[in-house]
């Protein structure tokens, strides 16, 4: 069980007196070794869900019961539609509830919502205190765990009230990807893709190689995505951590994504489905404005497919697509601004007309 | 009206990159002189209350007429019953309800309460956009507006939740003080008291010369009482802006003061009446530990008295007290952590007995 060294990788995320070390492997929940030199203190919290917690809580409660004297559990019902103020709140009721004071740990231990709520919930208490990354979804292990990007959605917009907020560490255990269902590897696999036409060509051909291996949940495939996914988006954020400039493009696809999102009420898609019919409907724009090659968005396409993930985007009709990218945190003034591919493995900041744009979804809804 | 710029004082916080100046001088919501060079937006929103609100924003808004297209007002009911999640979810709704983008800078025109919530509202829209506090209450000229401390308060503690953010500027207008009603200057008289006992002991002697004057608001008085106050804040703040250690000075007579707020009730008492009946509390927890000599206590007692402030806390009794006071922020792993004096002019970080606790309170209980 017990994972030897070399089966271990870790990526640094370079943030001066805010770095932090990634850690992927196979076995890491079940080995005392990647839970040492924490910051210490008297009081952990883990936050997770419903679903993740009743297999992993325990575990993790185990490696942290050395480091702290008094390690308490809150599980957040599971999902997109509970990532709101009244479940944050259940936090902070928590650590209130159990006197935890200002150098409490959290631990997020779960995927992209309970990660984003945790990571809100420490830079909020008591102005702030360290927290953890324990992500157990592809999604979260491969992108939203990392970088510092915490939120929770507001009911005219997602991912709007939060902070840029970085963990202490984040410890990706590979196997808890073997009880995540199929859809939301599929969801993970997403984020994965983002990466290829954004900064890493290469990276596009190793997927189109190897998606059924991924999909077969294949442990060395697995570790080496997730490794190369981390590395790409340390880089950008180490570059760039507040978004000024570069960091946007980790959105590619996001724009249509959160507008799918908002358009069919948060969670009926996963967030990873949005973003795979976004980066179509934005590659589709990169071709319509003459930025990337034709063909890039057939060949984004095939591959989203065969991920197992939706091509297409529900027909709510461009208007209402365009109501909603209209609030997207990256819009200044009112024009939306798109992550648009300029060759592959390159991406640019750009707004469009909307005749354009409604077009390009038009095209690619369902 | 236009005041001479040998009229108006300045003040920086040097803090890197997030350095601010804070303005101090009569009419300065009436020149356009102090408004310049603000960050620039499409969107300006002013945060307020309804007291001040009808007395200042529309001149607040003329002011940001010629830098910002679109000025949008929203004014929060006002008092400390009113420092929530709620009310401060206002903010939210008005920025999104109005398409305001992450370049949008918010103002707050009020006291301690709308600067707090303005500012944590700042902190978290669209993780982060700039603000300017435009106190409009002595407290918060001296103190709530300096220094980046943003926070709504919890059933279960004040200012729980929140987050270190420093504003853009810091823009004090004397002519204000004129419609603070007298309960309220004395209020803010003792956050300026508060700076004797910790960090001047120059200053104690002053406002002894001085305090029927300030009370009668004479406007050369306060001018140089709220620099003054503004200097050693920023000191203490430019040296430990996230409250590492000394920043916590700044906490005098508030572990009490918090306990009587949370155990009346938030806004039964006002905050700087709460920190003077707590400050006489601490010292003479200061005196009792045989950290200040005898009389300190007394000569702050006072001087706290002819501010029209309070010297004795509500009868609570000692257990009601210290349960609060274990929720403070200061406090680690139960312990409560007090601000106490150490000859005037010194402060310093001490744990107490309990029962050393419950006797100071005991003994300062009406």
């Amino acid at each position: 069980m017990t994972p030897a060294a070399q089966d271990v990788d870790h990526v640094t995320v370079a943030l001066g007196d805010r770095s932090y070390e990634i850690v992927i492997g196979a076995g890491v929940l079940a080995d005392d070794a990647f839970w040492r030199g924490l910051p210490s203190a008297r009081h952990a919290l883990i936050v997770t869900n419903d679903t993740v917690g009743p297999i992993y809580a325990a575990q993790l409660r185990q490696r942290l019961e050395s480091t702290y004297a008094d390690v308490v559990v809150v599980s957040l019902p599971d999902g997109e539609s509970f990532k709101d103020w009244s479940t944050l709140n259940r936090i902070f009721d928590a650590l209130l509830g159990h006197g935890c004071d200002r150098k409490t740990v959290l631990f997020a231990l779960g995927g992209g919502v309970v990660g984003d709520m945790t990571g809100f919930a420490a830079a909020c208490y008591m102005r702030g205190v360290p927290f953890v990354q324990v992500p157990t979804t592809l999604l979260s292990q491969v992108d939203s765990s990392v970088g510092g990007k915490t939120a929770i959605n507001h009911p005219l917009g997602k991912n709007m009230i939060g902070a840029f907020y970085q963990p202490a560490r984040v410890l990706c255990d590979l196997d808890t990807l073997a009880s995540l269902p199929d859809r939301e590897l599929s969801a993970g696999l997403a984020e994965v893709i983002k990466y290829g036409p954004i900064a890493d060509a290469g990276l596009m051909d190793w997927l189109e190689e190897h998606m059924e291996g991924l999909r077969r949940r294949e442990t060395p495939l697995l570790r080496q995505v997730i490794r190369r996914s981390c590395e790409i988006k340390a880089q950008v954020v180490g570059a760039d951590e507040r978004e000024g400039g570069l960091r946007a493009i980790l959105n590619f696809g996001h724009t249509f994504g959160h507008a799918i999102e908002a358009g069919l009420g948060f969670g009926v898609w996963l967030h990873g489905e949005a973003v795979a019919a976004g980066m179509v409907m934005a590659a589709e724009l990169s071709e319509r404005l003459g930025l990337s090659p034709v063909g890039l968005r057939q060949r984004l396409s095939d591959l989203i497919a065969r991920a197992g993930l939706p091509v297409r985007g529900p027909r709510l009709g461009a208007a209402e697509y365009l109501r909603h990218m209209r609030v997207d945190k990256k819009a200044e003034g009112g024009d939306i601004r798109f992550v648009l591919i300029e060759g592959l493995g390159h991406a640019v900041l750009r707004s469009a007309p909307d005749a354009l744009v409604a077009e390009c979804i038009d095209a690619h809804c369902a």
